[in-house]
């Protein structure tokens, strides 16, 4: 078959869209919302369809020794392989397509390549990670940052849940502690369908983003310590008011957002006041502010602002402060060849295509510490994700898949 | 004896502060903080000590319908009585000085007027009101309002505690159900000896406080209903945040005192986010702001300032406002020639003196509505009250109640 008839071939939706419906029934709770969490019984059995459906397909399944799965579609030479998946594991309440649209895309690119009895120049594997939401063992994308070395296996198998487990007993339990070592097959290239979880590609109605950056991670936790007293009898000038601090600087991490501008997101989710009464002055106060940037230079810049505002604000208002980080991941810039090709092709098919920034963190970042690496966003309805509305048109699914099929093909296409 | 005389007549310190001590055991945990909630077991000994003590000093003893105990130290004339009191109840974990100072004081003023001799042109009543605090039963200051008229002593008995009791039997239960008709006794003048529960008489090395107004209070609870977030996918610009539109709204109202002037005090007491999880914008936050101010026009104009402020923020924003007033009150202007008495009185006895403002309640305010009524005050150690760490010195309650006999002498010596 030419390269031109390849350029057609087209994914087989309806297979798609009820592999998406059948894995989005395993875990399910009365609402609708998916309980699938990592090596639980429900992940057992969703590993178990989707080892079936890879058998089916004629890939040889292997699991490494953090249960990640792969489903191998060989070629005639032996070159370094195209890998793309994503995980199937959910958070409590979860979505059908988080995670799972990504794993089944890929499986459904190697059944069309096996349909259309195409050869290609380069192995073709999808991928599976074990855990990447992080809800029931942290660290999460766990599976992918152990397969990419930044953790070791024997460190991740020993992590503790807290309702007792650990991973590694529970990898065992449900039939996926394997013995492929982790990192053993370097890919050439890793690609990655996922939904937005935003509402970006929505509102511009855009159908395809060629994901070239993801955004770093800083997350600090405020605590400040005044003093109670009574709103009525204290003049201003003598308070010691640590509400109106966490509240002044819950302000400031929007105006520092804004003066940034558009790539910076800010936000505090956690407030707390004590000891809570309408007419005490607060004594003590905790909030989280999460800030996000896909340039490091601007995020630790955001960081530094925030952090001198609230030092400041602090000696003022002649409140104690303590802050810590509670978590920092640097920016990830994509492979700008990868990204330009997925742009490419949804543009050769016609879509609406827009480079854009994933605010969320994805096993593929960890897959381009190893390896080039790029991701494809279909739109979110409304933006939400980890809930049982989260929602992608059928379209737009079967829309990402075929994007996904083609730069398969391209990055496969053999050649050194 | 002459007036020049009376002027030179001293309370018994010893006595007093005795008195203050036994009365602050009764009721008192383990931690010396006071539990004496209005018609509780622990009120009713208070109230027999009290009543003993009346008894012993001379006082016809009297009870009111909701429980208002008087103690009537008789004039040779039929002119409308001098009253000074507050109240014995306590808050949960209170000190020993809210309210019982009053009370004790005033007693004390009968007692020293015994020990010399003096015959008044007027009758003296020394009076302790039921329920000040309004912790066992709403709403506080209750038996003051009572007398004053302000509710209806059927409604108050009526009311009902969390704890499944109303206030009419537990008052029969502790045998303090009278008869009197509450408002029979309309006094001539009302005067109220407390503690500052502020920290301004204290940071001012200031001894004697004449409270010429009792701030205005104005209580309101603003809700926001926004959206929930991702905080990472979710632009700045497509938020509908609430947790920030409820910090926005704790910071203007700082900014509102500020602009308004020292007068003007804003507290946020509480503030709630929903979710409340890191990385989820808030989709919904509740805060209430207490507003209060000496002058009725300027506590208007802070209401609605943040009112406005808030009704923009929200329509910028993208989320849904709701707020309702749960507190509003009237500032209460004192009586200025009484002022003036305690102002010249605490001069004459060489302590430093400031006119003020009071920025709690107080039985005082509901006395104002029937009778020329003044306050005075004597400093809090670090401003704190509501508390078993709540102190004053010995030698600033021994100058405050001095203050108060000289002050009801001058106004008990008679004429129409």
């Amino acid at each position: 078959m030419s390269s031109t008839a390849h350029s057609k071939l087209k994914i087989n939706a309806g297979r798609l869209l009820s592999r998406l419906d059948e894995l989005g029934r395993v875990g399910a709770r009365g609402d609708g919302g998916l309980h699938r969490l990592a090596a639980s019984d429900a992940d057992r059995d969703g590993r178990g369809l989707l080892a079936d459906w890879m058998r089916a397909a004629g890939l040889e399944v292997r699991v490494d020794e953090i249960g990640n799965m792969f489903g191998i579609r060989a070629a005639a030479a032996d070159l370094p392989a195209v890998m793309s998946g994503s995980h199937i594991d959910t958070v409590s309440g979860g979505g059908k397509y988080d995670g799972s649209y990504g794993v089944l895309a890929a499986l459904e690119s190697a059944e069309t390549l096996n349909d259309a009895d195409v050869a290609t120049g380069r192995p073709f594997i999808v991928a599976c990670f074990t855990n990447e939401e992080g809800v029931r063992y942290q660290p999460d994308m766990m599976g992918s940052l152990v397969y990419a070395g930044g953790l070791s296996a024997a460190d991740a198998l020993a992590t503790k849940s807290e309702d007792g487990t650990t991973l590694g007993r529970e990898l065992e339990r449900i039939g996926y502690a394997g013995d492929m070592v982790c990192g053993s097959i370097v890919p050439s290239a890793f690609v990655e369908l996922h939904i937005e979880q935003g509402p970006v590609l929505e509102r511009e109605a855009t159908v395809i983003g060629a994901v070239e950056t993801l955004q770093g991670i800083s997350w600090t936790e405020f605590k400040l310590s005044g003093q109670a007293n009574h709103a009525g009898t204290t003049p201003m000038a003598l308070r010691r008011d640590a509400g109106y601090c966490a509240a002044a600087i819950a302000v400031e991490a929007r105006r520092i957002a804004d003066e940034i501008g558009p790539s910076q997101v800010a936000t505090v989710g956690v407030m707390e006041l004590e000891p809570g009464s309408i007419n005490v002055v607060p004594s003590a106060a905790r909030l989280t502010v999460d800030l996000r940037n896909a340039s490091n230079k601007a995020l630790v810049r955001a960081e530094e602002m925030l952090d001198r505002f609230a030092r400041d604000l602090a000696a003022r208002e002649n409140v104690e402060l303590t802050s810590r980080r509670l978590a920092r991941f640097d920016p990830v810039s994509f492979d700008d060849v990868i990204v330009a090709i997925i742009e490419n092709t949804a543009t050769g098919l016609g879509h609406a295509v827009r480079r854009m920034t994933s605010g969320a963190g994805h096993d593929a970042q960890m897959m381009a510490r190893i390896c080039p690496t790029a991701m494809i966003f279909v739109p979110s309805r409304d933006g939400i994700s980890h809930n049982p509305a989260e929602h992608t048109d059928d379209q737009h699914l079967v829309d990402g898949a075929n994007v996904l099929l083609q730069t398969v093909l391209n990055l496969s296409a053999g050649g050194a």
